[in-house]
């Protein structure tokens, strides 16, 4: 009655999930111990030292949410804020604009700074809404996976720590694959993803806590309204009492671990470095193909890359033209976005010359399919001299 | 500088996780593939139907929650509780005090209804609770893997629907390995966990709403406080439009596809009577053993079994060379009967004879090594007689 689970081998180059190392399959499916086990909780410690190293934090509070990224957001606001605070929230995509939803649902207000897709938020207009407001936090996401920019942070920092405001980045498509400085740059709370950058599979959500945010969020008047994902009960039970709040998603902990030590290997210079590379290379193909950037060049994000779609080109035929005939998935445009723009991850272990070469190959083909007009070989050629 | 993942082959005899199937093991390893991806969608489909048939129920509305057990207890009630309503919420262990922790985070009124520690609720002291309290819904867990109690649901549902209440039931440790019928008994919502006698590992919670709950949903004043579990947003996703909420766990979903395949396979009457027969096994062998039962024979939960630590042992000292000696966990008591039980779990693919007489042998060796006198061999041969 049902067939066998068998899955295509896919080259995932979409907003993620992104490809992940043979190492990592291999801790899938490693076997599993009880999650109060001594073996898993000597797992827990070498994650918990390992994401502090991704993230560059001493933060003790460095653990993973039992959740994707979209958990690991609610984990920041909704144990940060409470009924009638105020935040900041940065809109410049379609994560920012889930961050202003989960504010109002922490019964906080949230005031509005926004950029149009595809450019970054600008300093100025933070300094204008925080100053004065007695907004608790300034929310950004660091990476928009809608829109394919990557966020300067330093002024928008200073700006807020200047006003008395506590930072929340998003760095799901950053970390792992972008410079993410939480304790240099003064971020309170952080969350990511692990099907990203850092090449795991999808289910967890990495998420850093300074003194300060555990502080607020100790200190609270009113019980955080998702039990599930309140970070003083998960502190506890990845601290030394490890005290009983929910059963450890095992096997993916053991993948996060691994794909950590993976990062921890390549060292994370070498594995920016290798993810600035492959971009490049990536954008001059797409470039010498007629294609044009979404994104201006000094703000796009390397894990991304958001290609405008030519006119006359139906985007969702040439994705389905890239899955069928290269088991290549690519990303299509979100919100207002739809149907305007491709968005191609080059993430973690996905980051390859070889992804960079088939994509380009794929996308000239799946071009000329509709009778759009390529220069032969363009694509590819441009890359090589710069892989 | 960090060792290479080797974790021990454990045998999981505690309250969850317990041991997975090779095929789930396989499944987790299996190739990942984006999460909108038409191969993914077909999985997707494949688990609702194979849910629907383990709940025994017609509802549409059948999914899982990208998070463990818990996160679906805070599924069901996040979103059928609203500021101001009131829940009738039965306790006789740990996971019913959770939900009036969670009733409370949803801003309504718990109003508890108790049982000692051991034993089942009683019907007459909810349908007091309920009368004329305008309470908005029956919260009861079916399976307390606190105290080894099966709760008989019946007259439960009867008195809650008389007085127009929803029915919440917890199916954590019971769907899979007990009688659970949603749709014959009248059940509005329902939650499981995946890594208990289903067989798979955990991550996931198996989530079901009837209509009349999901209108419930739909026509609530206010928004749900979690948007992580907002269960309309997950339905959508869930549901032909695909509309993105987040990224699906993909391997947790295949591992648990392919659990559900292992359970059709088997039958669930097949399935339900063998969880019975090895639970007879075991507690035959126990007594025989000496020990004595914590729950009385009328309310036994086959999937654990709960038994009393007798005088003058050490239970940390015994679980210590359980696992040493035979790498077999079995779980410590929850609260207020720390130290007084051990928990003894007979699970999805972890219910068998061999476990049952590795098990009592096992015992036998950690009671004599305290000085506790045990008749020799009589647990296994108690238990080989009913096996």
């Amino acid at each position: 009655m049902y067939r066998q689970l068998n899955p295509p081998q896919r080259i995932l180059m979409g907003p993620g999930p992104s490809e992940a190392h043979p190492r990592v399959y291999a801790a899938l499916a490693a076997p599993i111990v009880g999650h109060l086990d001594p073996e898993f909780l000597a797992v827990m410690k070498e994650t918990q030292d390992l994401l502090r190293y991704v993230f560059r934090t001493k933060n003790p509070v460095t653990l993973s949410v039992p959740g994707t990224g979209g958990a690991g957001m609610e984990t920041c606001l909704t144990n940060l804020l409470e009924p009638g605070d105020k935040a900041v929230v940065c809109i410049h995509g379609f994560f920012g604009m889930r961050m202003r939803e989960i504010v109002e649902r922490c019964g906080a207000t949230p005031i509005a700074v926004e950029a149009p897709w595809g450019r970054p938020i600008d300093p100025a207009d933070v300094e204008r809404a925080v100053k004065g407001s007695g907004a608790k936090l300034v929310a950004i996401v660091h990476a928009e996976t809608s829109t394919g920019v990557l966020q300067p942070l330093d002024d928008i920092c200073r700006v807020a720590k200047a006003h008395g405001a506590l930072v929340v980045l998003d760095t799901v498509t950053s970390l792992g694959g972008c410079e993410v400085r939480v304790d240099e740059w003064g971020i309170d709370a952080a969350y990511s993803g692990t099907q990203k950058c850092l090449g795991g599979p999808p289910g967890l959500s990495p998420v850093t806590f300074n003194d300060r945010a555990m502080e607020v969020a100790q200190k609270r008047r009113t019980k955080v309204r998702s039990w599930y994902l309140d970070m003083t009960l998960i502190a506890q039970y990845w601290g030394e009492s490890h005290v009983y709040h929910h059963t450890a998603p095992v096997p993916l902990n053991y993948a996060l671990r691994e794909a950590l030590l993976l990062v921890q290997e390549e060292g994370l210079e070498g594995r920016i470095a290798r993810h600035k590379k492959n971009h490049l290379a990536l954008v001059a193909g797409l470039e010498a193909m007629g294609l044009e950037m979404f994104v201006e060049k000094a703000h796009r994000l390397p894990s991304l890359n958001t290609v405008k779609v030519p006119d006359g080109v139906d985007e969702a035929k040439a994705r389905r033209r890239l899955l069928d005939r290269f088991s290549l998935e690519v990303g299509a445009g979100l919100g207002p976005l739809k149907g305007k723009i491709w968005r191609i991850g080059l993430m973690g272990y996905a980051s390859s010359a070889r992804n960079v070469t088939t994509c380009l190959a794929a996308f000239e083909d799946a071009l000329r399919a509709q009778g759009h007009r390529v220069p032969e070989g363009a694509g590819v050629k441009a890359a090589l001299e710069l892989l």
